[in-house]
């Protein structure tokens, strides 16, 4: 598996992007209209936030996902659709036909994600004018995926994309990925997308299947703080261009997975460090759980913990509040047989200090927590970030 | 029911108050030591941490605990005696022996009880010391509940009391408590312990029944960064000395019932306007959920959004993050029956927001914010206070 370097999603076979500018950001001008096109028999599949107050986007693509022939995905930021009443739901109906229309297929062929401020409506005209815009305009030149992972931002510090090339000689395929998003941290903002397209040959429930379990180890094992958008959205497109069949071999399939967790992943980790706030990229790992239910609960509840997540901030090595979460994530153990790590230093063994200093180990822009439970075999990993006062001041500072 | 002012644990009749210094804070001679005496026959109740690191003392405690001869209670603050490991157990026992041995009784008679810094051994020798002391020195006097209430804090902003006299005439009973606590926020301190006292006569097995009834609402409903320490402990003394018979009647059991729930409640409201960093006091209120879990759910995630409690810093009425708490939080509803107030002003409704203004509503140092699920008839109140810098701040500026 080879990673690419500045990979967009139409660097695999069958993508074409277009943007443009329907006027829904603050600068004037600005990309905030984008449309992924793909070709006649591209398989599509979509995991979708579980929010009840989900968009009207998210249920408009929930409700045709997976497909076998899905030919585009009609994207906005700057405005969530999201909390906008029967108007919202019409309106994201109206982005899909516009773009069936440019394409030559029917609306539902054509998935809807939007990302921005929630409960306005859109302005409908200006989205469809640059929609037809963005149509006219698509390429599969570099250039025009990397504006497309431009004009899917909102309050992100920079794009995130990720791709590889994988299979043996003569069975090469491609898989690449681009991702908007730092948690729901922004004031009215909201959500994380994520788009991947491949030029493998994936049937739809295959690739619905394996969206579904690496989402597992990817954006669900990622917190910033905790909350779940209205909008969050992980599509996979899969053309078949390359011609190389997923599901002709057992070890096409595996290298098919792994290139596809690889992305996903790699794109989970540059939300996470893209955070607003953010300073430090922090790995928690848990080993030696009794379930696995219990490794991801472990794992979740260190990674969420405001108190710890302060703590790493300040480069303080506070065992004690790992602790603290363990003892509530209602993981099974006993204190005694839990050992707990800092970088290279083991700080807490048979249930008391081990006195060893790892302050060190928290210096620089990344670190790693190594928790083992002593009670099985199973293990988690999840991703977080330190919070720091510019968290607060970024969320708290737009008194209206 | 009449609340007292500038209540004390020694108010009803039976206890006695007694404090000293074992040098377990920075400042030299600042009080740490503290014990809590009763008469024979006194009914004694507790609810502990469900932490599964549980410290020393609630290991001691939990084990004796409900009981019908309550004699004492013995508390430090300073040191938590958690994660210390077998010598920290011995410690725990060793504190209960010194107090039993003043009060000619046995060591299981004396519940235990430790706050302050985890994973260090507590100097025993000097602990037994100033619980002699403080035995010797033990008195029913205000100003001896007074300093109590001083000795158990560790970053508290000051002391937590509550008090009220109730019942009928001739059959008159009073409950006062004493609490420190601020969530686990502090670096290396955790806890929230809890004493209520009162002259009625409660069974213990009743005594222990409506503590923890009565935590569901006060203690259980409220958040401040959603750590659950290791050392959390709410006791509770009944001597009988009043000679009124909580038994007696129905009426006196539930008089009884409603001024332990106000004492406790009282108390809890105190931790959260007291919480390091907080200046606003936050009440979420959710009615018309399908199920009592449905209404805890929906106000519990609420209430512990990073995002909602920045935005209440910031007095910025931002429903957007109320609706994706609400969303997320598993409680059933439908969205468009949903209606959120901030304060008097009806912000969001029939699925879209109202457009009302609602930032008037959040200066000041208290807000309430009303969630009405349309689901049915459940109710459930949560306090919270917002997130600011300064809580940062207290949490990350240690670096080791």
């Amino acid at each position: 598996m080879q990673k690419l370097e500045s990979a967009t999603v139409v660097q695999p076979q069958g993508f074409r992007m277009g943007c443009a500018s329907a006027g829904l950001k603050k600068t004037k001008g600005e990309l905030d209209t984008a449309v992924l096109l793909a070709e006649e028999g591209t398989a599509g599949a979509g995991v979708f936030t579980t929010n009840r107050f989900a968009a009207a986007p998210v249920r408009w693509s929930r409700e045709h996902l997976p497909a076998d022939d899905l030919r585009g995905v009609a994207v906005n930021s700057g405005n969530a659709n999201a909390c906008t009443g029967p108007k919202g739901q019409e309106h994201a109906r109206r982005m899909a036909e516009l773009v069936a229309e440019k394409c030559g297929c029917s609306a539902e062929q054509v998935a809807v994600c939007s990302t921005g401020i929630i409960g306005h409506p859109l302005p409908i005209a200006d989205v469809e004018a640059a929609l037809g815009e963005a149509c006219d305009g698509a390429s599969d030149s570099r250039a025009a995926g990397q504006k497309g992972s431009e004009a899917i931002l909102t309050t992100d510090r920079g794009p995130k994309t990720s791709g590889v090339r994988a299979g043996v000689d003569g069975e090469k395929f491609t898989v690449c990925g681009m991702a908007k998003g730092a948690g729901m941290i922004a004031p009215h903002l909201a959500t994380m997308l994520c788009f991947i397209t491949t030029d493998a040959q994936v049937p739809p429930e295959v690739l619905q299947d394996m969206l579904g379990q690496g989402v597992q180890n990817s954006f669900n094992a990622i917190t910033v703080d905790g909350d779940r958008s209205t909008n969050d959205t992980v599509l996979a497109l899969a053309s078949g261009a390359s011609g190389v069949d997923v599901e002709s071999s057992k070890d096409t399939r595996k290298r098919f997975g792994r290139a596809l967790r690889s992305v996903m992943q790699d794109l989970a980790i540059q939300i996470v460090q893209g955070a607003e706030g953010a300073s430090k990229l922090l790995r928690v790992q848990v080993t030696g759980a009794r379930t696995r239910e219990c490794a991801r609960s472990a794992a979740r509840a260190v990674a969420s913990s405001l108190l710890f997540k302060c703590a790493m901030h300040g480069e303080d090595p506070n065992w004690g509040r790992v602790v603290c979460a363990l003892g509530y994530s209602g993981a099974w153990f006993e204190p005694d047989d839990v050992t707990i790590s800092i970088g290279a230093a083991t700080v807490f063994e048979e249930g008391r200090p081990t006195g060893a200093k790892a302050s060190s180990e928290l210096q620089g822009s990344e670190a790693s927590i190594y928790i083992d439970l002593g009670a099985g075999q199973h293990k988690a990993t999840m991703w977080t970030c330190d919070l720091s006062k510019d968290y607060v001041d970024i969320n708290a500072g737009y008194a209206v």
